[in-house]
């Protein structure tokens, strides 16, 4: 299988990295440091000598395929995304991105030998957060954000602690020593849109400008419980109603706020939750997303002001405990100005747009001029089995990544 | 402790008949044909014995104390309430119309001897549903409603059937002819309002005018499950955010279409429920009361219009479910005045209301004239432990009680 890759297409090699995983309901689940991560990382090390790159992997199992540069004093120009999956995850999530800088830098290499600047391709040993309570495994030990100090003491569902699976696939911790990398020049990420924006707009390549940044908070209302018939409307302290009450509102408020924020509340538990009793409690989730930390902080205001007025007012007891606050993230734009070129030569549709969702692209933003680019998601489905892009599509992208490497590389 | 009934109060009585079932959050717990259940009925009817009532029981377990009248052609004043409780529920709910009834006719008796027609103290065998999914299996029986075919196929949560328990508590189902009565004049039912009304109004005596009709619903909103940062806010299919829309819509309705309506949505179930993804389903439950059929048919088909408009609207599947529909019912208009008469002459503060609550008057009331009469419940406060009526209020009502059956029945 390791001498037909020079004449695979990318759909041939999306299905090859999801036989590494795959699921009856033709998903994907390859969590971090199982079998199938095992075999998929050391598939794609084979795959990566192959076409003439140096694989090696860093401490933690990130793996890289390198293509040397010809300018001794150059730094690295990294492109890869992430290899594992959540559970019953998509055959493109992370895999696209990692097998089209493969095919990217093995048809530069072919056409123009060695770069100026070293490139490596990279495959990011986690990302998702499926098997330990983690997220960003590989990308935030690249950036020296983590160390074995923030897994020491997580287990999996299974009790299987991390080390121990880390050292089970391979990567056995003692030789641990930080893999931060300081040698960076940019990061290239590819990955699908997970969303509608391009589908809809029929562009074929999303330019994302920035990452959101996301609040994470757990609200719990306060009432009273109490008899459905005999309790007059105006005598209730109804927590599902006021809970309505509030999540009409700020539904509401986010298109008056900014048609760019994003307000979801995704998780609703009343309390006792029967048919003929007034419910005394609930407890939802909101999650909130904004490219934009001003305004972030404007709407927050606005609706906990709302809340908290509606709570003395009616005497409720309300708790509002934020557990996530991650900030806006800007990419690079003179790469995404070179990008922009390239698709407006090549006659591809092409957009700018804001990534709602979080990637390995936000952690190295913070410390490389970094950008990631989008190709369309059927219908928006992602982490699902149905999670599909066309070939044309997941083609264009590689054209583009291609072109993009050229010009930052050689 | 028999011999001691008749110089006991009602509290003592209260807290003797709690004796069965009590439990240890100082609630009961008496489920039809349950031990503390059969205990209570054989002590009840131990206690009609002792002052001097003719004791009973019909074939299912309804208990009946009977002080015939002198006029062997007249029919029957009936006056109780139900034995059993729901799980952990408080000591004054059906107990107290059992036992203020036992007390009045007592006193009746002692005082005035036979009365003309017959009296007869009842103390229901099971009225709330809380071990078998059936409620009011003792006044539908008595009224002709219910026979053995409504229970051959229940079991409880154990898995005992019906007929097993009923058999088992001392009431062969081999033995079962129909317990149906066609001597009854009037049923008058003594009861703790287990809402805020009274007290809230500083009355003593609610006379009730009307029982509600009670309309119950399920309703499943189905949209689209997808990602809370990718999906923008005009391409969603928020199956929570369309819930929360119609919950407050009905609600601020309620007041608009009659101060009396009262809707609640009780159980509100979302699916995946969980923070980072846009609920693609949300199942409600909705239960609808008024005393006037007209009125919950203008509301209901409001409602449901709204909801299905904005279905057809943004593309959600709506399931609308019915699953009970109990009429409203009116007490008699003839016997509430003479309630009123007697509280105005006595100066005792009382007033016309509502039921929003079933009770076993409603099943009396399409069958003969029938009545029921409130004492307020501390805080509204029902179904609890902490269900709780002052011992003046409860001794206001026995004296209401005695002299409406005086009215009735001398």
């Amino acid at each position: 299988m390791a001498m037909q890759v020079k004449n695979e297409g990318i759909a041939t090699m999306i299905e090859w990295l999801a036989s590494y995983g795959r699921t009856k309901a033709d998903g994907v689940t390859r969590l971090l440091y199982s079998p199938p991560w095992i075999e998929a990382q050391h598939a794609l090390k084979n795959k990566m000598e192959n076409i003439g790159l140096y694989a090696y992997y860093d401490c933690v199992g990130n793996l890289f395929g390198r293509l040397q540069g010809t300018d001794p004093t150059s730094k690295t120009i990294l492109t890869g995304s992430h290899v594992d999956t959540v559970i019953e995850g998509g055959k493109y999530d992370g895999a696209y991105g990692i097998l089209a800088s493969l095919l990217a830098v093995e048809r530069l290499a072919k056409v123009y030998g060695a770069p100026k600047k070293t490139i490596e391709v990279v495959s990011f040993c986690e990302e998702e957060g499926s098997r330990f309570p983690i997220t960003f495994w590989g990308s935030r030990n690249i950036n020296n954000i983590y160390s074995l100090q923030d897994v020491r003491h997580l287990t999996d569902i299974d009790g299987v602690p991390f080390l121990q699976a880390m050292a089970d696939a391979g990567f056995d911790y003692h030789n641990y020593r930080t893999p931060a990398r300081t040698d960076i020049e940019n990061f290239i990420e590819l990955h699908i849109e997970q969303g509608c924006i391009l589908e809809k707009s029929k562009n074929t390549i999303g330019i994302v400008s920035h990452i959101v940044g996301q609040r994470r908070f757990n609200i719990t209302l306060i009432g009273e419980s109490n008899h459905a018939g005999t309790t007059p409307m105006q005598y209730r302290n109804d927590s599902i109603a006021l809970a309505s009450d509030f999540i009409h509102f700020t539904t509401n408020f986010t298109g008056e706020c900014d048609p760019n924020l994003v307000a979801t509340f995704g998780k609703f538990i009343a309390k006792p939750n029967v048919p003929n009793v007034i419910a005394g409690e609930v407890e939802l989730s909101l999650d909130i997303r904004h490219h934009n930390e001003a305004i972030l902080d404007t709407f927050c205001d606005h609706i906990f002001s709302y809340l908290k007025d509606k709570a003395v007012h009616l005497d409720f007891k309300v708790s509002i405990s934020q557990w996530m606050d991650v900030k806006p993230i800007a990419m690079c734009p003179e790469i995404n100005k070179y990008i922009e070129d390239i698709t407006t030569s090549k006659k591809i549709p092409h957009q700018y747009l804001i990534s709602g969702a979080g990637h390995d692209s936000q952690v190295f933003g913070s410390f490389f001029p970094t950008t990631l680019l989008f190709v369309p998601s059927v219908k928006g489905i992602s982490h699902s089995p149905k999670e599909y892009t066309s070939v044309e599509d997941l083609e264009k992208g590689i054209e583009v990544l291609t072109d993009l490497l050229y010009k930052l590389a050689y």
